[in-house]
């Protein structure tokens, strides 16, 4: 069993923003030095793992779980941590660029947690391209590779189902875009990368939801969920969805929110004040696993090959955006 | 570095309800069989790992991660499965009555695909207790112990922050109410455990936010949250309110809109098909770490005191509870 104490040994000190006497966040549980400006977000420490894999100097044992978290592995190439509720942070560099992958596990308050925590903890432009996997509700097959031009929102109308007043059982918000260089920078290296195989490079905009199940139209006959008519919703409101997973949304919306570039009209202030401390550029590419017209699932023998391509493409363009950070660029 | 080849290896067949060839779930990867129909449910590994220390039979070193997810433990008194995205399943007995433990991470969607992919593999009438920590926005103070009557939940309205057309920054929904039954067994066992300590246990109702931070009203100068009055809105359309925290909504609302005994207004059809085959009673206790009101944090040295006694109250609770499973109760 872990060694509890270590666990609970930390006291934090304020109820609003909680760190420990380190100056760890409570839940990702890194602090400042620890994390690059330029971030790849995924789910699952596989995937985490894969990425740092194309680090510089990396080995294959230096990224493993041997217990569990909280743990930390610090050598001259790599910085790891992985904090109590399993958000793993990985910083190496990248063609001598430093970068960040976090694995976030899954859903919009995972992503807030990563989101406002690692911004916590970084000074100045931040870039996130997130990287998943989704299904498509249009006629694309499974093992193309999505890039979203933006995102909306898919949430249950909880009280839709528990009181006679409301109308709706699901609310689709407006959409936030991506940041378009990045996107374009993202979607013109995945076009490269895949340019010699049959891999189908798309872009469109990308529904979040707050459930796999139900807020993504799939059937669960354990439970009500009134979503016959989502897909219907989904498409009226938004023509231009091809996909739905469950993050991508809440990185461009807190994107939107970041209080140095806050516009309600989306736009930024202007040109002036665009590139100032705490902006967050922001891109996100999936893997296409499911197709929900024909009902099919990919074959998980292609999703290595896919992987390939894309995490060299995130991170070249991850270290080709231009975050107004020149000691960085020198470098590259 | 984890064999890849295991977690990609295997085909799932249904985009709706993906299940691989084991019949295992998606995300949480149980299938039937491994899962009790009496379970407490926690947010990380090591509060799973405390409690299954009270399962029958279980030593320590039953109870270690020693690699990356997906694994499985299985002997004479314990079955484990820790899934590659990280929920923890630990099935044993207590008393000699089958339970479970899961641990889901954190948020409505990790709950979400607990409640829906555990209830997918479990046959008949289920209890579900949640336990985990909270702030309060009473005058309560840390290190005391909260049952929830109810729990409803707080959303960021994100149309609010990029579009001229809303007025609310955040919808708070109605209540959905725990199980009376059950509850109640879980709140008089938690008082009888702590009567002869100094540990005050409360009861009230439980707002539950997608967000640790704005829907938690707590100010982060980074982003543009206007949540300065959301405590007030709170209080206004929950007056009873004491505990905020991410997950208990989520259990309590699913389990009104299970299929079998789905009513609109929340009451039972009628006595006689309240217990039908899918039915789930739910109850949620959490140990008070924030006070709000005068942004204070528990001293960790209280947690361990805390979590003996509510782990003993929580099984002894669900192991109580009749589920019209004779079996079982014959056991007790």
């Amino acid at each position: 069993m872990a060694d509890l104490k270590k666990v609970y040994s930390h006291e934090f000190t304020s109820a609003n923003f909680p760190l420990d006497e380190d100056g760890r966040t409570y839940h990702v549980s890194t602090k400042p030095g620890e994390v690059a400006n330029r971030v790849v977000t995924v789910g699952d420490h596989y995937r985490a793992f894969q990425i740092a894999e194309y680090f510089d100097n990396v080995t294959r044992e230096d990224l493993t779980i041997k217990e569990s978290g909280p743990f930390k592995v610090s050598n001259d190439h790599i910085f790891m941590y992985m904090s109590k509720r399993n958000f793993l942070t990985i910083t190496g560099t990248y063609k001598g660029v430093p970068v960040s992958v976090v694995a976030i596990c899954m859903g919009m308050p995972m992503m807030d947690f990563f989101i406002r925590e690692t911004r916590h903890v970084v000074k100045g432009p931040m870039a996130i391209i997130r990287f998943g996997s989704c299904g498509t509700i249009k006629d694309i097959e499974t093992g193309s590779i999505a890039v979203a031009t933006g995102a909306f929102m898919v949430s249950r109308n909880y009280d839709y189902f528990t009181s006679e007043n409301e109308t709706s059982p699901y609310y689709i918000s407006e959409a936030c875009s991506a940041d378009k260089e990045l996107q374009e920078i993202l979607y013109n290296n995945l076009k490269h990368e895949c340019k010699n195989d049959n891999i189908k490079v798309v872009k469109g905009l990308n529904g979040s939801a707050d459930s796999f199940y139900s807020s993504q139209a799939r059937y669960d006959s354990n439970f009500v969920d009134s979503n016959e008519n989502l897909f219907k919703a989904i498409k009226e409101k938004h023509p231009d969805c091809i996909t739905l997973e469950m993050e991508t949304f809440g990185l461009f919306h807190l994107a939107k929110c970041v209080t140095s570039t806050y516009n309600k009209n989306q736009e930024p202030k202007s040109k002036k004040v665009k590139r100032i401390s705490n902006e967050i550029k922001t891109a996100a590419t999936t893997m296409i696993f499911a197709n929900r017209v024909n009902n099919t699932f990919i074959s998980t023998e292609k999703v290595p090959i896919l992987q390939e391509k894309m995490i060299k493409s995130i991170l070249d363009s991850l270290i080709e955006i231009n975050l107004g950070d020149e000691k960085v660029k020198s470098k590259n």
